[in-house]
């Protein structure tokens, strides 16, 4: 088996964009009217990829945590995003250039002029500023450019500072720090004005007479939320449970200019996992509690440093790290499925959200952020959301959204409870009766013990809304009752893990290109056979028609394996097919020349060492679901298959 | 095995709907706000159940014919309906009630009077009113009421003629019916103003500035037409291809009342098939041509009458009554696909439409309708687009969107050539030198043939923009030229199967639906395993924790074998759990009990017989695995375990 070396060229975001590109992984939507930025289509390899990436997620979590799957409307009237507290505060803050009224996001200016800075700094003090950032940073127009020009050693450390913990800042104090540093419109060099919110929710209107306003979900979960009662039910009454979805959302960020990082519509899948607030341990914990996950926690980043720590899962819920068991086990089923789609463990990391920094519903919250090019991305969030959504929705709307427990032993509870003659109460204070009976009404237990104590003793006094109220024993009785309670009644709290599938699919893309060691021009795409757009190349070695009852033969063969594969018939070389097909990532290639027609034998190509093999048709199709399946690796596949020399005999 | 009677009970719409309600197959999207007419959120069964007509759609047409799936994005900039016709066009006329301004869709009006006045005539002649219809109306407040007045028996004709053509009516048509048949607003008595366009698509504004108009895509087709340049590319150059892509749409439709069969948002599944205009024969033609459907083409609907033909798809192309093999091809493709999801053949019928009905764009149109409780509802659409998109967006960006093919043989043509002395031209003419070059440039060959023969006598005149030119062979030269063309380029025509997939679900679910013979509260779902959420229940007798191994030896062979299967330990009785079953469609069952424990036996019960096999564990999985694989049916089953007579020996 030959050895790959994938690191011989740098990697190149340039080169992998090209790629992308070229073979329709992606596009800009609209291309042909000049695009809009934020908006992508996917081609056919990348809407195989992502489709293939969202089977895996159902499986991985859907089906292995019998969760309920759900598919709610994206289009929302606008009372359920008020009430969400979606429209107040899903907000970014943007800024205006004060003189030709572009706007930019705040936290990205204040980021990109400062990392600037310190690259300039760098520069000037002779160390090397980082060379492929700087690079990219020429063709991006909005960049700030870096020049060369040291800093105080106090600057540095105040910009290191701000940098860590970026995320942290609200809108006026983004507006400070552009006065302080005179942070500007790195284009025009003008100043910019005070930071101001930017909703970012679509929106639109509902029906004919527009008199019903809507938005554009940015995120699935309220759909999750509103149907909570429903879901419950069909749980039989029981938490906890999950419900999951995948579905598109949307953004209208303020100028996207990041590629799938990010857009203003996507697909998303979101899991809201309903739990017993008093008790969020869970069942399965103990089997991923030994799985060691990056942890870059919220008092690191405040301290200004961003250095992860590597922790099982158990020591971080152990040691309050992570708030709990639930949480938890998501993290670690996360990192689970980011590693088995292909995502490389060594640029992935969770990182806990710090105060400021957490949506306005969430009580704690880690992402899963995936490093790529342009630096660590949030590719799943994972947050507490407590009660929060379905309390709001609650008590707006009057339907109890709560679960109802049959408690195993009854509560019994004693307590004081008054009781007024109505009667004598009615005659002694007529219309002011009602502002009595609210006053005892709100006495907690020790007021009525105490009253209970003065009307023992004949009279009592209390005075309300400013009148004063002499009550005796004849007016009003507090007894000690017994209650017994048999049902439990709670609100669950929900723990939310949300995917983000076109940011998860382009780190993919970037963890998994390199270029061939011989040929920079000769990219790879190294994907996992698992979310590979095609599993198996047949390539035929011309279009013959003698060709087609052979290629017809294997296709089906492979497709009873439950095998997807593709033809390539196209009218050239073997090697641009396959050098193509390297492109695509298509992990597998089986060929067909006139040595397959006679002799019934066919090679098989590894992508990545370009090694080929050869045997009789139905030992290679045998092999090669082995590789697709994972029950075997290439050295396995290699002790069973010859090698194949490139030669074959024909008569 | 049982007999069953599904038909005992007559079948009522609203035993189902209340059924899909509690089961949660679907309901009204944020109920708890009130809900919005045409939003449904689908919970786990329906989303499920959709899940699996999708997944099957996939393998039918996209594997099956090798086409390039798409996902592009639902937010569309203003300029490309613009360009496709839809800002002007794709409206629905309303009319507004004079008085309280409620507004209705015009032809749903019309059609709602006429019919309730064809029924209020049928019962004054003494003739049965249709009574589950009648049921129905009174439920429905915009429904008409039935009186029972005789009309004229040319009336009774003329109302009968109009809706056999309803939708071949203009606006301005339904309003000049409105005047003179006295359409009033059935709610208030009320006459309706004329006819007005309300546009169907949602509109936003994309981007922080509100400069960017944007509309939620009506039909997901455009997308795949702003790509078709990357899809030929990707398919190497060559047509016939198809595009395919799964995706929600949006319409905001006027007054949507119609569960599922009218919504504003929805999931379609949308085929773009690229076929060379001289030649939209089939490839695989031959393989549907026998296929017998059922059509009601253009002259029979336009003669009054809605009377269907049974025809083989071959002979229909033959006839020219279907326009082509391509379109011919898709709709025997649509017909299996539907039957194959469990659509009752004799629902089912193939409609064309009429001229003045069909889209903007489409110049041959065949509707698959199912027919349901509501009449005969459009599922698929099937229009042939001719180049119409291709070439208004071609026009529009002045990108080629079209197909280069080499010629086999290259044709070669003479045409005669003007060629000017442009020395000469420019002294002799000065700045109207471009007038006559303009003049004789859009000469035809007869022009320039006669031109040439005036020049050979010594001169010619020729007039342009008001000014004569006096030509002489030192000026200007004819010659004729041979030309090769080696490359021909065209437009592509699009055949285009458009598939909604909420109708289809919901007319699915009424042709499944029936209730057992000896209790109309026992109602069941008798969808095909192929599209069921689940397709295996395991029903353990109790809780019990002795239960738990066994269930998940069954329960992780069954997926083994790649059989979902669900778990039912709820504390209710075998019985009502399998009740609940059969109204979420479950086609099968296995039981777990004390013998099963002590022996390893499992009972396997079919949904509609409700009869039960018994064997040992293995044999059971084995069975169920064919049943579910549609390998064998239930008397095959029969035939391979013995009848379980509800007793198993237990020490």
């Amino acid at each position: 088996m030959s050895v790959v070396n994938k690191s011989a060229h740098p990697f190149d975001k340039s080169r992998l964009d090209a790629l992308l590109n070229r073979r329709f992984f992606y596009a800009p939507a609209f291309e042909i009217y000049g695009g809009v930025a934020g908006l992508y289509d996917y081609g056919p390899p990348g809407s195989s990829l992502q489709a293939n990436i969202i089977a895996e997620w159902r499986k991985h979590f859907i089906v292995e945590d019998h969760m309920l799957e759900l598919d709610t409307t994206i289009m929302t009237p606008a009372p359920v995003f008020e009430t969400s507290g979606h429209v107040a505060r899903f907000a970014d803050w943007m800024v205006k250039d004060t003189k030709t009224g572009d706007v930019l996001r705040a936290d990205h200016l204040v980021k990109n002029v400062l990392q600037s800075r310190l690259a300039g700094d760098r520069e000037a003090r002779g160390l090397a500023a980082q060379p492929k950032d700087d690079e990219k940073d020429k063709k991006k127009k909005k960049k700030a450019k870096t020049v060369a020009v040291q800093l105080a050693d106090d600057f540095v450390k105040e910009f290191e500072n701000i940098l860590a913990q970026l995320d942290n800042y609200s809108g006026p104090e983004l507006g400070e720090l552009c006065r302080k540093y005179d942070i500007r419109n790195p284009d025009t060099d003008n100043e910019v004005g005070e930071p101001q919110q930017f909703n970012l929710m679509f929106a639109s209107s509902i029906g004919p007479t527009g008199q019903h306003p809507g938005f554009l979900r940015p995120e699935t979960a309220q759909g999750h939320f509103l149907n909570f009662s429903r879901l419950l039910d069909f749980n039989n009454g029981r938490v906890p449970f999950a419900s999951a979805q995948v579905g598109r959302s949307f953004r209208n960020e303020i100028s996207p200019r990041a590629g799938l990082l990010r857009v203003r519509e996507f697909t998303m899948g979101e899991i809201e996992h309903f739990v017993d607030p008093e008790d969020k341990s869970h069942s399965r914990f103990h089997q991923v509690r030994d799985i060691v996950l990056s942890l870059l926690d919220r008092h690191v980043q405040v301290s200004g440093s961003t250095q992860v720590t590597h922790m099982s899962i158990g020591e971080a819920v152990d040691r309050g790290i992570v708030a709990n068991e639930t949480l938890g086990y998501f993290l670690a089923r996360i990192n689970l499925f980011l590693i088995k789609i292909g995502i490389n463990p060594d640029r992935l990391r969770f990182r806990q959200h710090m105060g400021n920094e957490m949506a306005h519903y969430a009580t704690d919250c880690w992402d899963a952020e995936i490093e790529n090019a342009t630096g660590w991305t949030e590719c799943v969030g994972c947050a507490d959301r407590a009660a929060y959504d379905l309390s709001v929705h609650s008590a707006k709307t009057g339907q109890p959204l709560v679960v109802r427990q049959a408690l195993k032993e009854p509560v019994v509870t004693e307590k004081e409870v008054p009781e007024f003659n109505k009667k004598v109460l009615g005659k002694t204070y007529g219309r002011d009766a009602g502002v009595l009976q609210k006053a005892v009404g709100e006495m907690d237990q020790a007021q009525l013990t105490r009253l209970k104590g003065e009307l023992a003793q004949g009279s009592a006094t209390i005075s309300a809304e400013g009148k004063e109220f002499s009550l005796t024993p004849d007016l009003l009785t507090i007894e000690r009752k017994t209650f017994k309670q048999s049902i439990r009644e709670f609100t669950p709290n929900v723990i939310e893990p949300s995917f983000g599938f076109g940011r998860i699919l382009y780190t993919l893309l970037e963890h998994s290109f390199w270029c061939r060691e011989q040929d920079i021009e000769r990219g790879v795409l190294s994907l996992p056979p698992i979310v590979t757009p095609t599993k198996v190349l047949i390539v035929p070695l011309s279009s013959k028609e003698e060709f087609d009852p052979l290629v017809q033969e294997v296709s089906t063969k492979l497709r009873k394996a439950g095998i997807f594969s593709r033809v390539d018939d196209s009218n050239t070389s073997i090697g641009k097919r396959y050098a193509r097909n390297d492109e695509l990532g298509t992990p597998f290639g089986v060929t067909l020349d006139f040595a397959s027609v006679q002799n019934r034998t066919m090679t098989l190509r590894e992508r990545d060492t370009t090694d080929q093999l050869i045997g009789p048709i139905d030992d290679v199709i045998a092999v090669v679901t082995e590789l697709v399946q994972g029950t075997i690796d290439w050295p396995a596949a290699c002790q069973r298959l010859p090698a194949y020399d490139g030669v074959q005999a024909v008569d």
